[in-house]
């Protein structure tokens, strides 16, 4: 008989899912059915501030598979289909179909849950404005970009981005990058929340300002100006105020897990569903994965609820492998994250040295400044490291990078070299690349084992 | 009582060596000398196609440091001081003041024995006709770009570059960048030799020739000729000749162990002097490192001689180490390169399909093309990379690539996987870094393990 494989949500966690289970049991054995609620399925919300800028274009160019891709593929995707409830016991879900308003209970064999994460909503009088967005959906980034090209090069000329976050600073570089003047507020001492150490995240803000974007740090904003048209003016109502003809909300992202709460689904420490190393939620037949689930950091051992694409395809797909009928465990994750602005990279991969120490570890850290290419190489640009060690056992456990182009994609160097719980000691004599247009006699990556090594002795 | 080491050569692997000795112990305990017999210290002869092209100006870039620099650090270095002899058995060595004309007998406690590689000259009729160079030392990159300089653009029209490694690519390259029509003739039936594999060599040459570069494979240089005045006029003396008003004959390097093999050191069968993990030799008091010598590659098990700066660093690093009362191994090689021509960047690491079945593997291989960013990304170019695995083991035992900028550097990566002799199906799940302008959500070096997993079943 054949069974069914319902899936909640129709992005990268869901729709790796489908297609592994998919690949793993024929069309006569597994049934797969994707609800979304929304309108989009599998596109790229990492691309979206490029939409913005202008950079990438049209929107569609987004869009990874149709919903006719997935068909012919053998498995079927209804837009605005949106799960109103699990029923666990009798393996149900109750399906609103949003354009035609009707209800409907379809039963399920195994259920993936992958309801992603969604913009977290502060309390800012005023974020209703016309002007203020939102940056998560597709249709947040099609409404910012319409907003910009309808109203003209000459209307937009102030743009102020709440956060400063990746979304946001990614968002600051899509406005500047249009010619309008950009302010980038943080609530944090500095940019990229606690992803950086402090004193380092101090110079890459530093960077940020070079590029001629205003950074405002440890202001929290509570209220948003508009005219009485009811459009933004102004971002702050207190001593300090933005004046703003466009303004973007990036403060961070949370789990959609409200539907698994009430289905009764285990939710872990982070807020994160929680998923056993396979992916399995804590109810049998019920499997969930992406930017709602709980992981575990391979070097803290901790849980962690982190939104990366990558984590939500690699989930996704581990799920639907074992759907299939493989069998395939997640290993963790180590925070590893890239961004650019500008000119300028940033990347990072395990722990900070306020991490590593938080978490027991007696850590040493080394900063040291370094070029992309050989010194020599005319288009060599400055890159900044800073490299985090384990005292006692000499193992490498985090490592964060800024600088010129060339700089950042080292961190997967140094993320292979984490994961595979490295000394500083071995590191120093791997065998990496090198010629002149590429990086000096020591590579940077092997700088900061050397620096390490040197430090501890 | 000070004791004294002695360096044979002033290039990466000396100068390393002599840097972290007088690190290790003081001015009182250890005399560091530097015997060098050329006009150079502590260059980066890998820059010296880049010179030639004109990309890096003045020549004196290349330089590291400078004699008075290392004077200042408590090394003496004596250029044009020529080591005739070893005797080990007095530990001395005799040394030819080529200035001066005169010999001395200097004495030694330690002795690092790092003279290099020189070019390997083939038997080619013609080789001395002026317009004829050998590309190794500063000396003849400055002769090159002195004739072509001198010549003035009308003069040299025509390049002919014999020899398809690393060092020809990277000379075609130079002349190209000049606007000289360039020939590049390789002895084998693809470029770089047997460090890629024939089908993805061949792919790569295509791409070579999709540059402007012509090249010619499967062609043995037996002669040059020349007109009355004794100047270069074409490479070629049968059926095929091609018309050159400057050659270069970079047919690879040879190590220098002539000196070693006199004075009784046990020379390795890849044809460089044996050292064991701690860079010594076979005779007490004597250490080598760097081109000259043998190391052991990683995955063979087997020995090699390859002649890399980064080697010759890091070995120099670790001799220097142990001579200054530390104690440390070089854990050995992976054959890990680098280059680019133009536009096209290529890089290897591990072993090559045809090498690991040679070593005995099960060793299987994907082919397949990706893209240096997200694909809508503007500036994303194609890349390309062959990965291969060992079949018993799911290890990870090589990998190719050549592409458009940000791709090889991807290498790293692999190496550092392959380093850490990861399975495929660990590396797979690896916390690699994503955003769009820097690869897709599965980074190219992801997607090689999962192709690896596919074929592995």
């Amino acid at each position: 008989m054949t069974e069914r494989l319902v899936v909640i949500g129709g992005d990268a966690a869901g729709m790796s899912t489908a297609t592994n289970a998919r690949r793993g049991r024929s069309v006569d054995d597994l049934e797969v059915v994707v609800f979304e609620r929304g309108d989009w399925i599998s596109f790229s919300a990492c691309g979206e501030p490029y939409y913005v800028a202008g950079i990438v274009d049209p929107l569609e160019r987004l869009l990874v598979r149709s919903v006719e891709d997935f068909a012919r593929g053998g498995i079927t995707v209804r837009k605005q289909a949106e799960v109103l409830a699990i029923d666990a016991g009798s393996r149900t879900v109750t399906v609103r179909d949003r354009a035609q308003g009707r209800d409907e209970v379809v039963a399920y064999d195994s259920l993936m849950y992958a309801t992603g994460a969604s913009a977290r909503r502060l309390p800012i009088e005023g974020s209703n404005l016309r002007g203020v967005h939102e940056m998560h959906t597709l249709d947040d980034a099609r409404a910012v970009r319409a907003a910009l090209d309808e109203a003209g090069a000459d209307r937009v000329k102030r743009a102020v981005v709440v956060g400063g976050g990746y979304v946001g600073i990614e968002m600051a570089e899509a406005f500047h990058h249009r010619g309008i003047a950009t302010t980038l507020i943080s609530a944090d001492p500095h940019l990229l929340g606690e992803t950086l150490d402090a004193e380092f995240a101090e110079a890459f803000v530093e960077e940020v300002r070079a590029l001629g974007i205003t950074v405002v740090t440890e202001e929290r904003v509570a209220c948003i100006q508009g005219d009485e048209d009811g459009r933004v003016t102004a971002v702050g109502c207190g001593d300090q105020v933005y004046p703003a003809d466009v303004v973007i909300l990036a403060t961070g992202t949370v789990p959609n897990v409200e539907l698994a709460r009430t289905a009764g689904l285990r939710i872990g420490e982070s807020g994160g569903v929680w998923v056993d190393d396979h992916q399995r939620t804590s109810i049998p037949g019920i499997w969930a994965a992406g930017d709602c689930v709980e992981t575990h950091h391979r070097l803290t051992d901790g849980p962690v609820n982190i939104h990366l694409g990558t984590y939500a395809n690699r989930q996704g797909r581990i799920a639907g492998i074992n759907i299939g009928g493989g069998d395939q465990a997640f290993p963790g994750v180590l925070a590893t994250a890239i961004s650019k602005v500008m000119s300028l990279e940033v990347a990072r991969t395990g722990l900070t040295e306020a991490e590593a120490t938080r978490a027991g570890f007696k850590a040493v850290a080394t900063t040291f400044s370094s070029t992309t290419s050989a010194g020599y190489w005319p288009e060599s640009t400055r890159m900044h490291v800073r490299a985090v060690a384990d005292r006692p056992s000499r193992r490498i456990l985090g490592a964060q990078i800024f600088g010129g182009p060339g700089a950042a994609k080292r961190i997967d160097a140094l993320a292979m070299a984490i994961w595979n719980e490295m000394t500083v000691d071995d590191m120093v004599n791997a065998d990496l690349s090198y010629a002149p247009p590429f990086s000096g006699v020591w590579d940077p990556v092997l700088v900061a084992a050397r620096k390490l090594q040197e430090l501890l002795g």
